[in-house]
């Protein structure tokens, strides 16, 4: 774990360092300086002031990560026909997202619907006495707690928005004297991560002012102390559901397939409802689709990943997001998802590729992004279960992966093109690409 | 959720199209077609090559979504220093992971240790018919079941890995007739998910036609059928763990501040391993760390991060997957986390920034790129309950955020500087920061 040289790469006041100071300093890390240095200088961008919009999201930044951004069309969602933009690097992903989108397009589409929108975040704080005086405390406090709060939430009120819930609740039982301020929010078209961060670091404050001068503590009481104000990523009462649902024998193109093919799909997914080991995957297979999203829209795939899973072990074992059944000769698929986005703030409107991404979609504002996030996790997990179910994941990835194997092996376009036609009806594996161009290149 | 102009944007074949081609139909998608083509032009790289060969790493690729690159020096881990690669949109993420990094220079660093390397996968399948009599079936035939597979793992046993368990597991308490081949894997520096699955489907081949010609079983039982074949993203037995640890007196400048503050840390961090709303919001945080060097380092961070949420709710209910602790006057905090990843194999050898990313980590091997991406991990969470039991997280995560909004706002370099200045002592919100450049534009 040395660097490139073996060298001590100890650097002080690195941020306060120009760009150029850290290109310099962060290419001696390597064996060949000027070659790492060319790389970087290759993928920062021309344009300067681009650049520096990009470079300006975040401390230390050196150059882009390059992510591809794909499309996958024929999306048809609450009877609208749309074009899904994903930033991912997985070779099947995007294919995957297509196919399904085409297979449901002549099935009535997708349908998706808002279960509800609202945000929580807690201040959660130790008092030190007796529970019924916090009780009355307050009640009596809560006007005040939360008319200070008025300055941080007047834009967002006048947009319909603001805390719509504040509760206190006793955690003594798990830790003693642990308490929470639970706040309830409604964001509208905004993630609100900083709107609702702000609004608990002031009820955090006070609360601490406001128990230190109630008559009835005793010093002990009034003592409280916050450990610490801060959103949560959990949202079960922020949730879409998403739905494709069409006659069995419609599945494929003849009855007895489609009877077999839908057995064997449910069937799948009743296992991925029962085994955690499998569940881990099925709902990995969901997060291709929404995670790929969720970076397009310039949203935060860590809160929503760190949310959706924890809503896949919320029954106490870990299991799919997605539930399939077959009822009276209807076959009907569907998610439920817990998802704070923004269709405002963050890089929402900073981000060209995003705001790019946003007008493809329609301009949507957050429920309908909610819409079609859930849409594309539900689409990936379709694909990937119907693939599971029939050929073998492998077929179809391989068939993706061809080209990146091929891209290692330096193949030429011809050898490409070669290799396309011979592996259409071929095992791919590197093992057997390697012999095939092994072979290609002898002749 | 219609697109930009309301109309219906059915399309037939795609994928098949040339990229000039499906940049065209695209465009056609928006109000102003050719603005939305020149974003895509400007974020296409110049270098033909280069360009193609990202864009084969997905289907319809359209360009490339830039991912700020930055990296956070002055890692010590394991007594060696690091500069590590970190790609994310988030504004503060690098800057915490730096300070981190800085805090625990000068009190002997992170230390980290590789807990397993297993990888998993199962076949499932359904077989009606006596359990016994499947017992020992499988017995019988698991030689020839693994004999099966010795073309497939001939390159992975000749770098010393391979299958290295193989069992039958009995799962129809949860669904009638459901059984599974358990099979556990080393993939050395291969992340392995194509090795697995390969393995996997024909394993599941063998299974199936052994059984059809098992002079025991009858007509029903000699038709086991498999309904997939897939490895598992929860590997539990695929553990890194990473600690930082010193005397309490040593955490901050002065003793008393030192005590309070653990105190204060480790409460901080007891909360999270209770309460659901805060754990997802504390492992959110660590995945910022893990996720930014997993992307770098050219892995799949939706694999990653599936198993590692569902680790965190192995115990029954979602909790915290770090710990901290104060024993006989030293501060211990520490992170466990299962990891699969790969320094060879998918992109890791064929997108030029991730071997550059590579290349500055020291060219790890998968267990030291384990190591690296827990301490990532485990530093991002240091950084973020450190501010949040101090000063807020608003205050360091608006710092970072600055500059984006001043961006929103169109701040020339000179109002940027100005804002800075400004801002040093002063609350940053959307808020504040309008209302100082119409101030500043007014004079």
């Amino acid at each position: 774990m040395t660097n490139g040289k073996g060298q001590v790469t100890f650097v002080s006041g690195f941020s306060k360092k120009t760009k150029a100071e850290k290109l310099d300093w962060i290419s001696q890390q390597f064996h060949n300086p000027s070659q790492a240095l060319e790389v970087l200088h290759k993928y920062n961008h021309n344009d300067q002031a681009l650049q520096t919009l990009h470079d300006e999201f975040i401390e230390n930044a050196l150059t882009n990560f390059y992510m591809p951004l794909g499309v996958a069309p024929n999306f048809i969602i609450n009877g609208k026909t749309l074009t899904i933009p994903m930033a991912i690097e997985e070779s099947s992903v995007v294919a995957a997202a297509s196919n399904a989108a085409k297979f449901w397009s002549t099935k009535g589409g997708f349908n998706a619907t808002i279960i509800g929108t609202e945000k929580v975040g807690h201040v959660h704080f130790m008092y030190h006495g007796d529970t019924q005086k916090l009780n009355i405390f307050f009640e009596q406090c809560r006007a005040v707690l939360l008319a200070s709060t008025d300055e941080i939430t007047r834009n967002m009120r006048s947009r319909g928005g603001g805390i719509t819930a504040l509760s206190l609740v006793n955690k003594s039982d798990a830790i003693p004297d642990y308490y929470q301020l639970d706040v309830r929010f409604e964001t509208q078209d905004a993630m609100g991560a900083n709107f609702i961060n702000s609004c608990l670091e002031q009820l955090g404050t006070t609360l601490k002012a406001l128990a230190a001068k109630h008559a009835d503590f005793s010093e002990k009481e009034k003592a409280i102390e916050v450990v610490m104000s801060i959103l949560s990523n959990y949202v079960p009462n922020c949730m879409v559901e998403a739905v494709v649902s069409c006659p069995v024998n419609e599945l494929l193109a003849n009855p007895k397939d489609s009877s077999l093919f839908a057995d064997k799909f449910v069937q799948a997914v009743n296992i991925a409802a029962v085994e955690p080991f499998r569940a881990v995957t099925h709902n990995k297979g969901i997060m291709n689709g929404i995670d790929a999203v969720i970076m397009a829209s310039g949203n935060d795939l860590r809160a929503v990943s760190a949310g959706i899973h924890a809503h896949a072990a919320a029954s106490g074992q870990y299991q799919s997001i997605s539930k399939a059944e077959i009822k009276d000769g209807v076959f009907k698929f569907s998610l439920s998802v817990p998802l704070a986005l923004g269709t405002v703030g963050g890089l929402t409107k900073l981000h060209p590729l995003v705001c790019w991404c946003h007008e493809l979609m329609g301009t949507p504002n957050a429920q309908e992004l909610m819409q079609i996030v859930a849409v594309a996790g539900l689409a990936q997990n379709f694909a990937a279960v119907k693939s599971l179910v029939t050929t073998g994941i492998q077929q179809g990835h391989m068939k993706m992966h061809l080209l990146n194997i091929l891209n290692q092996h330096q193949a030429t376009e011809v050898e490409k093109k070669s290799a396309i036609a011979h592996f259409k009806d071929c095992n791919v594996s590197h093992h057997t690409v390697a012999d095939f161009l092994a072979k290609l290149r002898s002749v």
